[in-house]
């Protein structure tokens, strides 16, 4: 059986709801790539979106900051949070200023968010956030000590409420502007990545590692 | 004078104050390069946190969509919003853990929306939205008629509020940590474009524009 997630009223897709994906599959591929997330929440009765590095273990999303953080202090009192993630995939160019698009996947979770406590799955949080922005590194650097921990706070919003949108495929015109005489497609978009530049103190011979040259997102 | 925004406490960078930035010509840079926004807003007690295009005209920034979307009738009602944009120009790799981080520049911009009514204000933002996107399509399509503009909500939000921040840089390790063997700098990350993809039904001989083959963002 597929496994999909809660579908209540405020996760639902309402636009264009042939673009809603509710697969536990879709949406995870979606986390799992995106690079970073936005994170919205409410304080003082004012919407905040934070832009920070999540991390996926199972069921569970991660996010993390400074303990000091009025961020994740307001979060971590047990106010609802969305986390929305956003992969632009293409520019969609219709024949029509009004048939403009992109292409896109995107995620928005639900919840209220847990603060981490066991210190245990405060460690395994912070791994899945570092495996999940450059897989590879954490077995190679130097691992968080008691005072680091504690200066770490760590978020937990459980992958239960939730949808992706996604947007596929060429422009799709009004049937006479198939006739207008302009250009027409799809501009594809991704992330790119430049020449590893090394830190200007570290010693010359020191390889990069091929998790940082082979560096890619996605499956 | 350097124009500069102002600096509320909810628009006021907190966690590492010396990354926060109030230049209008800092903040409006980041808003032009910057794709796409994610934009949000309180609805029945909840966050929403919503990917969406933007374009600025001067002082304001603009957001489009469905006139029957709730997204926007929310929003046109006179709620808070946060509009933050996020570019993302690096992994920062240090040799601890802890001091692991990302080269970015965010924008958070803060305000009530206005809904645009004036037709032709309404005109002039989605050329703005459109020519953010794309510089250079909005001359060479079919503009938008009066059924398409009815069906299409355009929101206003003045850059007054608001905030930029931005790490850049090597990584910062603690002093003993410069000693461990792993190696340490930064993966810059960015856009790519990849190769145009014509409609299938576009006919054979229609040149690809000058602007979709050179596309880039950024100055």
């Amino acid at each position: 059986m597929e496994s999909t997630v809660r579908r209540t009223a405020r996760a639902t897709v309402r636009r264009l709801p042939e673009r809603g994906k509710y697969d536990r599959a879709v949406i995870d591929a979606i986390l799992d790539e995106a690079l970073i997330c936005h994170l919205g929440f409410v304080a003082d009765g004012s919407p905040f979106v934070i832009p920070t590095l999540h991390g996926r273990d199972g069921n569970t999303v991660y996010v993390h900051g400074s303990a000091a953080s009025h961020v994740l202090r307001a979060l971590s009192l047990g106010a609802q949070a969305c986390l929305t993630v956003t992969l632009v995939d293409g520019l969609v160019l219709a024949r029509s200023a009004f048939h403009h698009s992109i292409n896109y996947r995107s995620v928005m979770l639900f919840g209220v968010a847990r603060l981490v406590t066991d210190s245990e799955e405060k460690m395994r949080a912070l791994e899945a956030v570092s495996e999940h922005v450059i897989p590879g590194r954490w077995a190679e650097v130097r691992q968080p000590n008691a005072k680091e921990l504690k200066a770490t706070s760590v978020l937990a919003l459980p992958i239960d409420e939730a949808s992706a949108k996604v947007r596929t495929g060429p422009p799709k015109d009004d049937e006479p502007d198939y006739e207008f005489p302009v250009w027409a497609g799809v501009l594809p978009l991704g992330l790119s990545m430049g020449e590893p530049l090394p830190d200007s103190v570290l010693p010359r011979d020191t390889p990069v590692p091929e998790y940082v040259r082979r560096y890619s997102r996605g499956k």
